[in-house]
């Protein structure tokens, strides 16, 4: 159960700086070559050394983010650039056509199919060149950010295993990324193209991802007309996906004095979270099928750390924007889940990987998929937003 | 426990012709578009209409293969030409590379990315020119299966993601399915060719894939020059594939008349099935990590249907060939735990998927992987190795 206001406050700060940032400034970096390890076992051993960008980026992100905003600690900055270093030399095609994966020593190892790998290239560039001045890393994140627009409409290119023309479908994943990276560089855009592409991005988020006729629930994939598809991609459903976008729309919401957009953002997040919590075991399922049907992801049913954060921070936000009480009950539950089934009580950093009891499935604590990111940028963002309440003078 | 042998024969014949051929005879032909329905519910209602190729392929193979070696009827032929005519008229590019994935009515989805998908035709229409004499589907087999030579040395093509030459890894699956492919279509081969391919598959399968440094364990994934990888790929491991392997060894062992090779796929299955068994839960885990680090699958501890099947087929094949008590126990150990977990006791076909305890994860009968194929396949050859353990006046 949730305790006070600055109880909780303290936390959420301590673990931030006093035990997951440490974990991640001692054993992730390379000090070879260069970039980060981010395959590390339960006490932050490095199991495996191939470099995948999403988690390069991410984490120059993460130490620039940091610095920009918390306090300009060298230490931070220092592990920015070393990552920053890396992908600029190594990450991309030489085109800034960023690569999915790297060897240790920055030989490519698998094409850049992945277009994420390239929105988080941007967020790392864009934070780090708020960070230095340095104009070469504005210019990078720049050409990232150039790609990511004109690959928009094919995102894989050539590595797209779908034959054109049969069944185009539009998935969610990537205006939503672009709800939140359109904030991240908006010192880079000029004004206009700021207010073009967010309200773009807007525009596919909440008039064809969330749908109506379904009481408000967001799809993964839909036609490209719009229409609903049953087909495995078509009905896939991805709460915390769904989850995490709303709280990029607030943000949005607030950057533009958009108060409908908030409420609308929240009502959307507490949907999601009531379709996507585990009545018998707890926690938020990965994925479901929207007609019940069994869906193709063997692990549908398990229950991942990055659900469980971005629903803590869409809920805590929800609710110092709007007040809904729903808000924090989901928070409250959420917050509960999290720190008795994530947290590892014995070392530092949290469990990525649970089974659907809530069980550690496994015990890894960085791995290809999760870096120095959602743990850090949850806890960071749940200890901002909890300060912001308390300086309102709001109470939980 | 198992009973007598009669009972154990009975029983394997028994759910093979009066549950399983049955289900997929009633639910699984689209009598509209010709092909296969294969997404089934639990009571063999259609979930989804996508038809993927690879079950396409081993459902017409199935019902051929009934045909031609337990009786000559109708309606096992009719069944399977309806497949092969789909496959003939949509399944592939017109240049006999299959797709991976069409709608119902026979459009591609998913482009002939994976090659599987030729081996699954080649097999279909090889069996279903034996059933027919029909040279047509005899040169269809032949045209497909030289693509999957043509194509072997790099069966992805353009949709291959990796960077050419930063990490070469071959994987096992390809020969492994060759060993069985090659004499699936020994009756469209000339003596040479027939013995060429399987020397060669044979190789690959037994001095590269099958390691002495490892005690004898079969990797996944090599580096082109045969030494090990320390990376997510390269410690794969994949017991049931190697398990599976095996009796196609076996097979051709028998074939070949060369009784060394029965005795090491014998060994080689024992030591695998002991490797992945789950001694906490019982059955055999679907991925592992050679060096215990967490695999990248997050299914890795789930008891799959084909797993459990595959090794049922590989002990019973073992004890009749080399008389080893060791296979005999394996045999009864994986008996009862797929007849207690994936048979399900109120409708007919099995469960394909449980998670780690045991339990129904998916309620499926039919889906994207699982087929008219491994539980018919598996009941069949436990059936027809029985009897000939019989009459061959061995006891169980």
């Amino acid at each position: 159960m949730i305790q006070n206001l600055d109880g909780l406050i303290e936390q959420y700060r301590s673990e931030l700086f006093d035990s997951v940032l440490p974990f991640w400034l001692e054993n992730s970096i390379d000090k070879e070559y260069g970039g980060y390890f981010t395959c590390l076992d339960r006490e932050g051993k490095v199991f495996d050394t191939d470099k995948f960008i999403w988690l390069q980026g991410r984490e120059v992100w993460m130490f620039a983010m940091l610095y920009n905003k918390v306090a300009p600690r060298k230490e931070w900055l220092d592990a920015a650039v070393k990552g920053a270093e890396f992908l600029k030399k190594h990450g991309h095609d030489g085109n800034y056509n960023f690569y999915f994966s790297t060897t240790r020593e920055g030989e490519p190892l698998v094409e850049p199919y992945n277009i994420f790998s390239n929105t988080f290239a941007t967020m790392a560039f864009g934070q780090l060149a708020k960070a230095t001045g340095s104009k070469e890393y504005e210019e990078i994140a720049l050409k990232a950010w150039n790609k990511v627009l004109e690959r928009r409409d094919n995102p894989k290119g050539k590595w797209n295993k779908l034959h054109p023309g049969t069944r185009n479908l539009k998935n969610f994943a990537l205006p939503m990324i672009l709800c939140n990276l359109s904030l991240e560089i908006q010192h880079l855009l000029d004004e206009n193209a700021f207010k073009r592409t967010t309200d773009d991005f807007l525009h596919e988020v909440c008039d064809v991802f969330i749908r109506p006729e379904l009481g408000g629930l967001v799809m993964e994939n839909v036609l490209s007309d719009g229409t609903l598809c049953d087909c495995f991609e078509g009905r896939h459903m991805n709460p915390g996906h769904a989850i995490e976008a709303m709280w990029f729309i607030m943000d949005l919401g607030e950057k533009l004095g958009r108060p409908e957009l908030i409420e609308m953002a929240k009502d959307t997040a507490i949907r999601m979270a009531e379709y996507g919590w585990d009545k018998e075991f707890g926690g938020i399922y990965y994925f479901m099928d929207l007609k019940g049907c069994p869906p193709q992801e063997l692990e549908w049913d398990q229950k991942l750390w990055w659900v469980h954060i971005e629903t803590l921070i869409s809920m805590i936000k929800g609710y110092r924007l709007t007040g809904d009480k729903r808000c924090l009950e989901w928070f409250e539950r959420v917050h509960d889940y999290v720190w008795t089934h994530f947290k590892d009580a014995e070392h530092p950093e949290w469990f990525g990987y649970l089974n659907r009891r809530g069980e550690v499935l496994l015990p890894l604590k960085g791995g290809k998929w999760k870096g120095c990111f959602h743990v850090p940028r949850g806890l960071y963002q749940v200890w901002r937003t909890l300060e912001a309440i308390k300086a309102e003078g709001k109470s939980l």
